[in-house]
């Protein structure tokens, strides 16, 4: 399952001593082709990790031969020495590869990390435990590559798909600093299928849009987002665009959901339904400030269904709609009506763990669903003590 | 002392049955004059409560004769039906005051509303509370106002400053749905100065842009922000503009401290200074964005000195820096230098009630400072229960 569902790639995931905790740490995956067609795309943070400056330089060339990602050191904002770790980090799973028989330049190998900002990654752990990896390495450990890239995720996060004879699948990590900007997380998805690396770049923007770039936690971005596709070809099926691009999409909107049912502290998912936008973008600004209210988080926490905070978000955009022809539905109940009183709210049923939130904005024909969560005590609790 | 501490002013605050919890929640501020003149502003958020929008229109004239607010809730998205009741409200207190022999209409009376949105207004309960408390009207009437302004404020904020002959005093409540937008929160200043309203205008204007436009607690503006100032000319004293606005100004300053010190839940008072931007708008985008991270704001809470979490909410800005040459002290300790690794964390001590974050952009030689607090699982509770 998971990177090593597509034919052509072995992972594997091990503990390298990185985290303190002494859980795994360590992933690889390779792609054994015959293809190495790669697409990927980044944070858009301007303080972009070093495995982000490096893979950004790798992808250059639209092929990537294996990945390696550590939890447990973010390797971000340490300057010229963090960045010569990340190339060092590539050039040893190159030499170790090509040791194997597996012939790799440095320059063919994506670097991904993921944990504290601001602190050196143990190099000597981190280059044992890319030689334990290589030694494991599996058509069977796709499960162990994803549970060596989480960090304070509770389960690991893979998703497949097959359709007419290739299959695309992926692994995902992210729980907090979660908000996209292209996306905030850790994703290695990987496909079987015949792919230029034009058209993967084609599928994996147009799957990012829509599902990573529409979920958002705690509209914290990351330095370290790195969202990758590989390409193996090894099941001969050249799909047309559309269909790779639908397959693909499916992939990551699966991951999506569990990174927003997983984030850290949730005990909602919450979808925010923008419909009758003027615009997409329109929508899809208003359901962003209504994601990132923290008053409303915590009354859906509470379930109580306060659809003043929802409005009071809304009312910061700049988006195209009259106060006045303003709707708001929650899980249904239609609780505003005409930017005022609507059903009686007593009717929403916030209970269970989803909760829907409609805002109707009377402006047009366009829409936008983005995800998030409730803010939580745990959320407050977790993030106080991360570092120590 | 609050509203009541220049000359020619009286106020009263009385418990009206409002609030469930029968605390005052009717406070009325008249202007004995002999000058009624006035400035305001208001919210930018584009749900206007309807007190907000009566309020708008009478200050058309540049002239105010008395204030009526009411804690226990906003009227705020309550519709036509809501508007009509701010009407009311001031149609009722212009008549009180004029059956008591100071001729006042409608038109020259303000209204301001807080509390929850989408609830009409008790209006049997709030013109009782209006008749008692033009009855209780007093030069000594500042606190009782301060008191029935409250919602979630565990305190009265009033401030008052008195130089060359003149005084500026003023009252505020706001320790929820705080980020300004102008300012989130209802304020109601005074001073015996002479003025006109245009002076007042500028000179609040300024005031409110370094004041309560620099603070940010939750992200989340308020549908009702007011700040009201209001001269009676009672001192005889014609101040200058600048003496006028640096008074009201110094005023704003320490009611935007109070706020931020009682704001939900917190229990830290954070001050971001950003220095050495290429711009005062830079410097605040970066303020801003540094304020509105949630999982800085744990740290701090936690007193974790987790400086990656202020570069990552730095990174997301378009303010003009070069990465490699941004530093971030926390209380003194220059823990980032040129976007990596400097001081030792350990040694920042976040143990106290005040931290304050300095981040030099190394761009320029603008400044801005802007205050906020800390995430808690306290802010969660409190707004997981605020309608029940």
């Amino acid at each position: 399952m998971s990177v090593t569902a597509a034919r052509g790639f072995r992972s594997a995931g091990v503990a390298a001593g990185i985290k303190a905790s002494g859980r795994p740490d360590v992933a690889v995956v390779v792609n054994d082709g015959p293809l190495q067609s790669a697409a990927a795309v980044f944070t858009s943070n301007r303080f972009a990790a070093a495995p982000v400056e490096w893979s950004r330089q790798v992808m250059r060339q639209g092929e990537i031969h294996a990945v390696v990602l550590n939890s447990g050191g973010a390797n971000a904002c340490t300057g010229p020495e963090g960045f010569a770790d990340t190339h060092r980090t590539a050039e040893h799973l190159a030499s170790s590869l090509t040791a194997v028989g597996r012939d790799t330049g440095a320059g063919e190998v994506a670097v991904c990390s993921t944990g504290l900002i601001g602190e050196r990654l143990p190099m000597d752990r981190l280059v044992s435990g890319i030689d334990a990896a290589v030694a494991a390495l599996a058509e069977s450990g796709g499960h162990d590559a994803a549970v060596a890239i989480m960090t304070t995720d509770t389960v690991p996060k893979t998703a497949v798909m097959s359709v007419e004879g290739f299959t695309v699948g992926g692994m995902a990590k992210g729980a907090g600093m979660l908000a996209p900007g292209l996306a905030t997380m850790l994703v290695v998805l990987t496909t079987d299928a015949i792919a230029t690396p034009q058209v993967l770049d084609s599928a994996l923007r147009a799957a990012a849009r829509v599902t990573f770039d529409r979920i958002d936690s705690d509209g914290c971005m990351s330095t370290n987002d790195t969202v990758l596709l590989l390409a193996s070809g090894a099941s001969g099926v050249e799909p047309t665009r559309d269909l790779l691009t639908d397959t693909v999409t499916a992939v990551c909107a699966d991951l999506a959901r569990q990174l927003i049912h997983d984030a850290e502290g949730a005990s909602k998912d919450i979808r925010i339904d923008v419909v009758n936008a003027a615009s997409e973008s329109d929508a899809l600004e208003v359901a962003r400030a209504v994601s990132r209210s923290n008053l409303l988080k915590c009354a859906i926490h509470g379930e109580d269904p306060n659809w003043g905070r929802v409005l009071s978000a809304v009312g910061t955009t700049a988006a195209r709609f009259d106060p006045h022809h303003v709707d708001v539905a929650m899980n249904g109940v239609w609780v505003c009506r005409a930017g005022g009183v609507g059903e009686d709210r007593s009717l929403v049923d916030l209970s269970g763990r989803d909760a829907v939130i409609t805002v109707d904005l009377g402006a047009g024909s366009e829409s936008a669903t983005l995800l998030t969560n409730d803010l939580t005590a745990d959320y407050v609790h977790e993030n106080s003590a991360y570092a120590t």
